[in-house]
């Protein structure tokens, strides 16, 4: 998705960014983890059904689905197994073609899904690749971001310490995500936290919604791990214009940020950061 | 779970844990942030629906159900709401009336869900609470882990240090999260990453399913990030008597391994580590 990539997609892709360090901003390139779809489908006795969707980067797929279905039961061990292939058939787009790993099963018919089914997704969506995600996005009438505050890189630097400072559960346990709202003026807003780092921004939106505040354009959105695809789909629906992380983005969180106009910082620390998308909402000193 | 707790769960609960410290062994009273399902479920004009069920954090639970339902396209806004209760009607049990939200929508029917189910779960399980989800465990056949190795604490320490050398994408990215399985002398047998820290460890559990060295009985499983329901349960599945993580464990995470036999250590770091349950697997010195 960014830029230029092979048919197969790799474990990282090299980016564009602007590294801003101490007030110096630096444009450079930059590797980030590949996160795409992956689709398990299960064949047995010439009858074939789509099983799980994971969010993965791409690299030992099969044995991502071979781990999976073992833990869910589904594959007993080795010798259930008949074969694993990518769907290379012409059936499905170029692209997506790496995103569907076929287990071929040693028995006769399909088993039982009754328990899987309980606990994942039997989607048919059109294409598994984030290409049709951000596109399934579009569909639903999600526009891109236009407008939106400033926020200068001296103010955004220190909103980790204040969201640090401000977490009263992660004191206790050193075991929780947070999300903080915060005003352009670096005021903490509103903060959630959780054991799921999708849960927290989910409490801080429904906090939102119940005080009548959506959309959320006039903010700025912290979160204590790593920006997933998730994490900005989330902002992105409740019209946060600029996302910061405190860790790594993923290859697909940066690609919603460009499509729909967000701004998408990472790595943010006491004197630097990255800027992934969106680098006009953010002002140098 | 661990030990009693009041009906309505807080947001951490207290434990006893034994913190090793420069080969100094201390047992004493610690505190890990709570993980419990949520079932979140839709009402209108008489009917209802189970949406979804999340592991999450108790605590702002109208605001995590609100906003799940926002982002997802159910819940329009404020407007679309007309209330929000926990099941308190009698009709489950005590220790789960706190771990179900019924959301009443203003409309007079439930909205078509189509677009909802093809993301996420349709479950009816007979409860959830984390009770419910050690017991489905039993009900698989997954028996107590008993035997397995020792590991002396002094190579416990250096095991977070030998898989972060290892990490080739993370090198890259800083951005994934990666499941190393380790021989009790230490030594690193396989290491995956992913940007998700359960496709981590089934890519690891599905390697050795097609090397055929499933059950891993006789090795040590490392974590980055923190230790959750899911990643224990995993281990469990595949056998792996010793799970460790580099952060916090959460209280499912300890009240699995502690049901099901599992040495569970976390905050392994350099100097130290905390052992949460199974502390008969790791050698003081």
């Amino acid at each position: 998705m960014i830029g230029e990539r092979p048919s197969r997609p790799g474990p990282s892709v090299e980016t564009r960014i602007v590294s801003v360090e101490s007030g110096v901003a630096t444009s450079r390139f930059d590797r980030v983890a590949t996160e795409e779809p992956l689709e398990i489908r299960l064949r047995a006795g010439g009858a074939s059904r789509t099983v799980a969707i994971t969010m993965r980067t791409p690299g030992n797929d099969f044995e991502l689905a071979a781990g999976f279905l073992y833990n869910e039961g589904v594959l007993g061990g080795f010798a259930a197994l008949r074969g694993m292939s990518y769907c290379l058939d012409g059936s499905i787009a170029e692209d997506q073609q790496y995103n569907v790993v076929n287990v071929d099963l040693a028995a006769s018919e399909l088993p039982a899904l009754d328990a899987l089914e309980r606990h994942f997704t039997m989607t048919s969506a059109c294409g598994v690749c984030g290409r049709a995600q951000l596109e399934a996005l579009e569909q639903r009438g999600v526009t891109p971001l236009a407008g939106g505050p400033q926020i200068p890189a001296a103010i955004l630097t220190e909103l980790p310490e204040s969201l640090r400072a401000a977490q009263g559960i992660f004191a206790k346990t050193g075991g929780l995500h947070a999300a903080g709202l915060f005003s352009p003026d670096g005021k903490l807003v509103a903060l959630r936290e959780d054991v799921g780092r999708h849960n927290a921004l989910d409490k801080l939106v429904g906090w939102a919604l119940m005080e009548q505040r959506l959309p959320l354009e006039g903010f700025v959105l912290v979160v204590s791990g790593r920006s997933s695809y998730e994490i900005v789909q989330k902002a992105l629906v409740a019209r946060i214009p600029i996302v910061c992380a405190v860790s790594a983005p993923s290859s697909l969180a940066v690609d919603v940020a460009r499509r729909f106009g967000l701004t998408l910082v990472g790595f943010l620390r006491a004197q630097r950061f990255n800027i992934y998308a969106g680098d006009q909402r953010i002002l140098p000193v």
